[in-house]
């Protein structure tokens, strides 16, 4: 293993598959991506990481794995962490697949560190180690799109919980009488509501009338930068449960900076304003009123810079074995 | 200084003001408290406090400073921290008091340390250190009574915030569109509708008559308790508002155990009930159907016990200089 050598990793989602090597500061040497293939078996998805991995590794003209500084990788969650034992919701055929371990058996040659984590967690730590949040000690990283996930870094460290799932800011309750039944089962989640496809469905029950493309969050955006008036209301109900949602965050748990990245974030104005509002109202303690609120710097990079993060910066990324 | 010595403690609030010598392992030598006095001056009630101070010292036969290992106070917040200029909401007379430096001044001879925090998150310490959350790593510590705070605890470690402000739990957001406007002028937020005064005045518009001692949170428990309806209907409405921010900061931070401590506490399954109840349909997610919310196990000495763990213990509770 190279102290400072580059690093090995990869993001992987229900929607894409990312690989990349990354210098030991965080900057991506080289990277690529594909669609996340469907139609695979267990093994035949292993092997697909496993070829994009060595594609960069080639690409990086890197032929000696002890060249590297470790292996780092995002993965969809729920998972069990740090094992990495991964059950991605949008993967169903990876169940508890031990993705760590695979890794390990491939790249991690010697004592060659590979940690797994969350995806939306290793967004975070992307943001706050090179990203909207770097030179902030106290942040929550968001991704607002298909669902609504995050990590949260508390006092500059990367925060795990019981089984390294804090920062699941999707499951904070913003409507708990009237809002819609969430993925999880409660009622009034701000995922029920922010979700992309939940937002989408409850325009479409308003009324609005996707395009050709299917009724997409994207869709709805564009649509609402329009000026329809359902699509605007919905851009406004989302800006609204999210800001209640940070608000909460922001009063438990005296955060400086709150980064918003994902598909959703894309929207600009049209969701920051209501969400701005919405926060303003709620967070009103003087600690609390500083919070600021922005757009993620990382854009599609985020997973991978976090997930190189877990092994050049495990004093702040990372605490599992 | 003495590195293994005692810690001379105090816990400063609207209501009480009580002192003590703890052992370094936490355990109270010595302690006393005094009803907080009113119609002082700044002054004259740091007087008080320094004579209460001086007291337990005497009792403690400690008559050489240099034998503490410490100094650690738990007050009323907001203050600034780490700092300790304190203006505790319920003791108007201190506005941006200079506690930690007078302490400093009177009580911490060379090099001895004088650390101050907030008397929730000293509460919430005690009770991670030596009471209901001993041995687990992600604990909130609450405390309901005439407000509703609390302290923050993850990855083994108290959480400070940007402010030293984390663990304001009374500030989550449980019902933003209905529910009634908060001292901090949100709406909807936890302490405004499970703050003892706010649960008794919302008990008595609904028709509840109280007895002699007048309209508290205490009188209401012992109402419910014999069974009278609008009682119990306000131990539910706190319950439930307890159940959904205990759930929201659940699934934010992957928390393991909640001790709730304060007056409202007592009410036991009157409250617990509905709480456990509300916080199982909203806490869904596998990793956060587990969490165990348990009474505060050190009553009114959490906060001294709390203020001795800055002191004692300073690599999981004290990140100030």
């Amino acid at each position: 293993m190279a102290e400072r050598g580059p690093v090995l990793v990869a993001d992987i989602g229900g929607t894409k598959i990312a690989t990349g090597v990354a210098e030991p500061g965080g900057r991506l040497i080289t990277w690529t991506q594909v669609a996340t293939p469907r139609d695979l078996d267990a093994e035949q998805l292993w092997r697909t990481v496993e070829t994009l991995l060595l594609q960069v590794l080639d690409t990086a003209k890197i032929t000696d794995l002890s060249e590297l500084s470790g292996v780092g990788v995002g993965c969809g969650g729920p998972m069990e962490w740090p094992a990495g034992l991964v059950s991605p919701l949008n993967i169903p055929i990876w169940r508890d697949f031990p993705l760590r371990d695979r890794l390990a058996d491939r790249f991690g040659a010697g004592d060659l560190p590979v940690r797994v984590h969350n995806d939306a967690v290793c967004e975070a730590a992307g943001e706050h180690w090179r990203g909207a949040g770097r030179g902030w000690r106290n942040v929550l990283g968001m991704v607002v799109s298909t669902g609504v996930g995050g990590g949260l870094i508390l006092d500059d460290r990367l925060i795990e919980g019981s089984s390294g799932n804090a920062g699941h800011i999707g499951h904070v309750v913003v409507d708990p009488e009237t809002g819609p039944v969430c993925g999880c089962g409660a009622r009034g989640c701000l995922e029920a509501i922010a979700r992309g496809p939940a937002l989408a469905a409850w325009a479409q029950a308003a009324g609005w009338r996707p395009g050709q493309d299917g009724a997409t969050a994207r869709d709805l955006a564009a649509d609402a930068a329009q000026g329809h008036p359902v699509a605007l209301s919905a851009m406004r109900r989302a800006g609204r449960a999210l800001g209640i949602a940070i608000a909460s965050a922001t009063n438990l748990c005296d955060l400086e900076v709150v980064a918003v990245g994902g598909g959703l974030s894309q929207a600009g104005a049209l969701i920051f304003d209501p969400l701005q509002e919405t926060l303003a109202a709620h967070a009103r303690l003087d600690f609390a009123r500083h919070v600021r609120v922005v757009p993620a710097a990382l854009g599609q990079s985020a997973g991978l810079v976090g997930a190189a993060a877990l092994i050049s910066a495990p004093q702040r990324y990372w605490t599992g074995d």
